[in-house]
């Protein structure tokens, strides 16, 4: 892969609980690009660090920097996944990969940097005007396993930069007998209610418990899998389904009012593995009705523009324009 | 005032109901400097152009850049305030007074950028080392007539930047059957349930009329004025007054802890003219126990630094501080 030789690249990653993708990008080009990506079955390779290297000599490339994005928090020295045999020390991988400059990022601050790189046919707007350019700031809200928020500063000209936040472990704030219902079989079963407690698959599946047994649902009830809910209200038969997804839907037009409120936000981004799959019932529930209920805010509101990330691995893309950043930030000082 | 003369000074102001403050400052000093200051009555002039023009005339400067503290919302070419004879356009008002440069900041936004400027001696530490350096990101929460919520982002080596938010707004999170009825009996009278409703002046003068009568006031019940429950609640006798500002100290916890979590924040300033009459009230009540109080993330919570902006008047502070960011951005380009 000679090709590659005197290019100035980057190593990129997002490392997985199942599969690690690697590829590489050329910090140099205006637009992040993503090169040879592989994917790799983190069962075979006894760490990162063994991983990271068979990849560089598959594609026999010697980088000098790498943006790695890991779903855990990234604050300190020793970075702990998931697979546990796979954590690692900052310092002891860029030793053992021969690296310069080593970003790790939170797999949700990934997603969060890839934003502003996401072509047009990667995203879906909900609301607002399709072609409007991105604009900031942005808050990032993405239901899935948790609840990832973070906020997304900056401009095209200035450079966009990504504060990473905990905003999923907020009080939930219940609106109406049913939110009260939920929030307080939640809180009795964990101790207190957070948005993620309501705003996550495991979440859908406690709406469904509690919705059904009219919040009687024994803290050890049967729950019904996040995505057979989905695919039974999007079917249309189940009824309790449909509430509890019609639910799920209506907390999360609050909390992403609430959080385009106090991140001061012009556009909010849907991102994580839940919403694409029910884009229409979304349009249809009372989402919209319920982020614009926020008193004299309403016209504020009704100017923020909502999209859902439909692009299927951003995490990737995220770490090439956070190694993108991280060039221009130092070359800049 | 020939002194003035041969400097580039940039003219700064913050424009209250009653009184409008002018001075000037250097944007090339590095720390901002506020020179020549004057309060003038607003009643004693035509229209904010007028008072400005007096106040120049007064110094002798003719600065080619300004930066203009208003307490109103600033995102379009009009400026209204709430002393309506006062408003303006941005390209009369430049046009008028020979300004190259106008920044309109909400004053709000104002206290905000004061934050990296203000001396030790002129906020409070309440959790967190003293002489700690500000480290950002920094939710500014300031309960007085409203809620105003701000998130400071940067550090002391690339500048500081000021997000405006509409923060005060978002959906409050009840905890408990006392703050269920106060949410209760505000979102009868209001509609809905603002953290605002809850958290300023006439918040608790809500709160102290709700918890006097068990929920049970009627909406037009004579309020106590919210500075004679403060005080009546610090001598001790007004077990009512100490009930309803005990209350508001928990929400205001609650609210904090909530705000830091969804700003990433590692800092909390406390602005606004309520809390410096409290403090030692605040430090024994339930303030710190419900900022904690977010389940697994009680350790990052304990980490944030919290603090109480004690300076008297932080907005023309502030103006400075924009001055020099815009004259330094602008240089940057």
């Amino acid at each position: 892969m000679n090709a590659l030789a005197g290019r100035p690249l980057a190593l990129i990653a997002d490392i997985g609980g199942t599969n690690a993708r690697f590829a590489l990008t050329d910090p140099a080009t205006p637009a992040p690009e993503i090169i040879e990506p592989r994917s790799l079955v983190n069962a075979e390779f006894a760490s990162l660090q063994h991983a990271a290297e068979h990849y560089l000599q598959e594609v026999g490339a010697q980088p000098r920097s790498a943006a790695i994005a890991v779903a855990s928090p990234v604050h300190s020295e020793e970075i702990r996944l998931t697979n546990r045999a796979w954590s690692f020390t900052r310092g002891e991988l860029k030793q053992a990969l021969g690296l310069e400059h080593l970003s790790v990022i939170n797999d949700f601050g990934a997603v969060s940097w890839a934003i502003p790189a996401l072509q047009s046919n990667e995203y879906v707007t909900l609301y607002g005007r399709e072609e409007a350019p991105l604009a900031g700031p942005v808050s990032v809200i993405g239901p899935g396993t948790g609840l990832g928020v973070a906020l997304l500063v900056g401009d095209p000209q200035r450079g966009w930069n990504v504060v990473e936040t905990e905003g999923g472990h907020v009080s939930f704030a219940a609106l109406g007998d049913e939110e009260l219902m939920i929030s307080r079989w939640l809180a009795a079963r964990f101790g207190r209610t957070s948005t993620e407690r309501v705003l996550c698959g495991a979440g859908l599946s406690h709406i469904d418990a509690v919705l059904r047994t009219n919040g009687s649902a024994p803290h050890d009830a049967a729950l019904r899998d996040p995505a057979t809910i989905v695919k039974a209200a999007l079917e249309g038969h189940d009824v309790a389904a449909r509430r509890a997804l019609a639910r799920f839907c209506a907390v999360l037009g609050s909390v992403c009012g609430d959080t385009a409120l106090i991140h001061g936000a012009r556009t909010v981004m849907i991102a994580g593995g839940m919403v694409p799959r029910f884009i229409p019932f979304l349009r249809s529930s009372a989402f919209r009705e319920r982020f614009l209920a926020k008193g004299r805010f309403a016209p504020y509101l009704e100017s923020v523009t909502i999209r859902v990330i439909t692009h299927a691995h951003p995490g990737l893309l995220g770490a090439a324009v956070a190694a993108h950043a991280a060039t221009h930030q130092e070359s800049a000082r």
